[in-house]
């Protein structure tokens, strides 16, 4: 549904949209003949099924495996293939660094090289976390002209770099050349307009250097992703409601973020993320739940551990249920089945339930139905506009 | 599909086809928990979908309501969101009046100002169609320089301006006010060029207050939904075909004009409008057929009353039938749920029957066996091209 159009037709309601994103819910036929969700033992989520109507969302396009950001996206109610979340973004996001309007965010990586320069190692033996923190705390001493510098670790040979400042350009070339023997290249400029931005990078390089070149490890650094905070349709103006995420990992707090959403203290597993819900249930009217461990097990190709996080999932459902949520939505962002043991192209699973749901002939949350359900297989970016639909908070087209 | 695609690729033909609009078709369950499709007696559209092939259309986009304009022109091929009919222009076509290309039409209800000129009654407390009528005859006495003035009376305190001349425009602020107890506001030009067709319309306002400003009730009026006759494509042009429309009703009558159909006497019923089809046989390649009670029932929220106007249209079948349509479709415009008493944005059930329609599993012709169906869940305005391709109407792309 085009934006302009959601803005025209969108009203506000009283009624509480809830989203769960079980990641990376879809799965594939384990070595039972079943797939996870098939698998799971998960009463709630059934009985959801047999009364509301399930179907198969397609994240980003048929075929094509979407990355955490833009199957987020899509859920969001946002064209994924318009609406980019560069990896820098997505990666300082992760660490739930509060990007501005100016910032231009890279992935970086401590790299190890020889004395001729030459990579030895491109994640420099996946130093320490806790080493790179204090090589970053060293790095943060580096002062550019015109620009704040801030670089933030991650986790192992991973941190992010951010420079804060005017004009900045994203159209940079990567440094990681993938592979070992060969040196770091410079930064490039990819534009005219970039020239600036690509020596403010390389002078920051070669002051790094200067500070970390006569480490044994982690001596050198690469850059890649180069991204702006991306200017992404708010979900409170496009839809005129007040929207919360209750996500336990950094990463899905920030995206909620850069779409409009508050974010609320989760705790650190479903229990208490639906008592944030409970809490904070008069403050909003749309509240996106994010559910990792799915995603991790299928990540991990534990096919068992993924069916296990499936039925926890369940068992905490009559918390979020008790609430009564006008709509309530059960999806995920991407397939991640565990015999894969990596995000997949298939199209997921997803639940709708709501007083004025249509119920379909599917009496069971899994693949094989879902692919009857009376939602039909559709683009995930349709989902959200059909839940406010149901939650009243869309008025007539035309007359 | 691409109008340029159709143009290129449609061939004339011997074939007929019926398009039978069963108008807010698509249900809910109701208290028996079976929409009212299902609970409908219908052996014949049963046996259509036995035969033949079924699934649910979606007329504008997920999760959007349509008005019977869009709801229209999606079932006649043309995207919704592209050919808006304005509701002025919906409003002339619903008492049959001729809008020719440089007619401007708008909405307009009398209203009742006090002494002050503040509203005291934004529909002139429904005064009598009667009344109206006479009122409506005194305000054609206006005169505006350049144009022919058209007023037309509608039902009880609604009638239609319409403004002929070359040059009108349609960017008109809209004069009523929503509320009591304001005076109500002067026509507004909303971009320079409408600036002489606002100061024609506050000129005709100003004659009008003339005219009835003495009136105890219905002294004043307001304006909106200024609109132009779109310029639509037209079904002939587009198919290569003669296209006729039989309705009862003259909304969709107009509906149908503007796409370039004829209309048919349709008298007061099924029986008549499955008469005329039968006369007029020979003359025509297309036939649209809209039945308006499955609607009006479901507005009223009588759920029995629309399972009652399903299972009349169904018994009227046979005289349709037993003109052997090559391809016959049955659908609606829209959902109209007996229990939500409006039109909704739940997919509405369609079937297709025809020679070289693939029969899908389906054996019954309801919301349920639809989601399921062997057409799928589908954009409506992909429906029209489908029969006509099964009516031997749509040539081979590509070599």
């Amino acid at each position: 549904m085009d934006l302009d159009l959601i803005r025209r037709l969108s009203i506000p309601a009283e009624t509480k949209v809830v989203l769960c994103v079980l990641d990376g819910l879809g799965g594939l036929a384990g070595p039972r003949g079943r797939t996870e969700l098939e698998s799971a033992n998960i009463r709630h989520l059934d009985r959801l099924a047999r009364e509301g109507a399930v179907g198969l969302t397609i994240p980003v396009a048929p075929g094509v495996t979407p990355g955490s950001g833009p199957g987020h996206m899509a859920l969001f109610g946002l064209d994924p293939l318009v609406y980019d979340v560069g990896r820098g973004v997505l990666e300082a996001t992760g660490i739930d660094f509060p990007l501005g309007p100016h910032d231009l965010a890279a992935r970086a990586n401590f790299c190890t090289v020889d004395g001729d320069g030459l990579i030895t190692d491109r994640r420099a033996g996946r130093v320490a976390t806790e080493i790179t923190a204090e090589i970053c705390a060293q790095l943060r001493e580096i002062k550019l002209p015109g620009v704040e510098v801030f670089v933030e670790p991650v986790r192992e040979h991973r941190f992010v770099l951010v420079l804060r400042g005017e004009g900045l350009a994203e159209e940079l070339s990567e440094t990681d050349p993938q592979r070992e023997g060969v040196t770091v290249p410079p930064v490039e400029a990819l534009a005219p307009s970039a020239q600036r931005t690509a020596d403010l990078a390389n002078q920051f390089v070669a002051e790094a250097r200067k500070l970390i070149g006569g480490r044994a490890q982690a001596n050198h650094l690469t850059l890649r992703g180069w991204a702006h905070r991306p200017d992404l349709p708010q979900l409170p103006e496009l839809w005129k409601l007040r929207a919360a995420a209750c996500a336990i990992y950094p990463m899905y707090r920030g995206l909620a973020r850069l779409v409009g959403m508050d974010t609320l203290d989760a705790g650190t597993n479903l229990e208490s993320q639906f008592a944030a819900l409970k809490q904070h249930w008069n403050d909003y009217d749309f509240f996106f739940v994010h559910y990792k461990y799915t995603d991790s097990a299928g990540e991990d190709g534990d096919f068992d551990r993924k069916v296990r996080a499936i039925e926890d999932f369940d068992a905490c459902l009559p918390a979020l249920l008790d609430l009564r949520p006008d709509v309530l939505l059960v999806g995920g962002d991407h397939s991640t089945p565990a015999v894969l043991a990596s995000h997949s192209w298939h199209p997921v699973p997803v639940l709708m339930s709501g007083r004025t749901v249509r119920a379909d002939a599917q009496h069971r949350f899994n693949e094989t139905e879902c692919a009857e359900g009376g939602l039909g297989i559709f683009p995930a970016k349709e989902l959200l506009p059909q839940a406010f639909a149901h939650a009243g908070r869309l008025t007539k087209y035309g007359a």
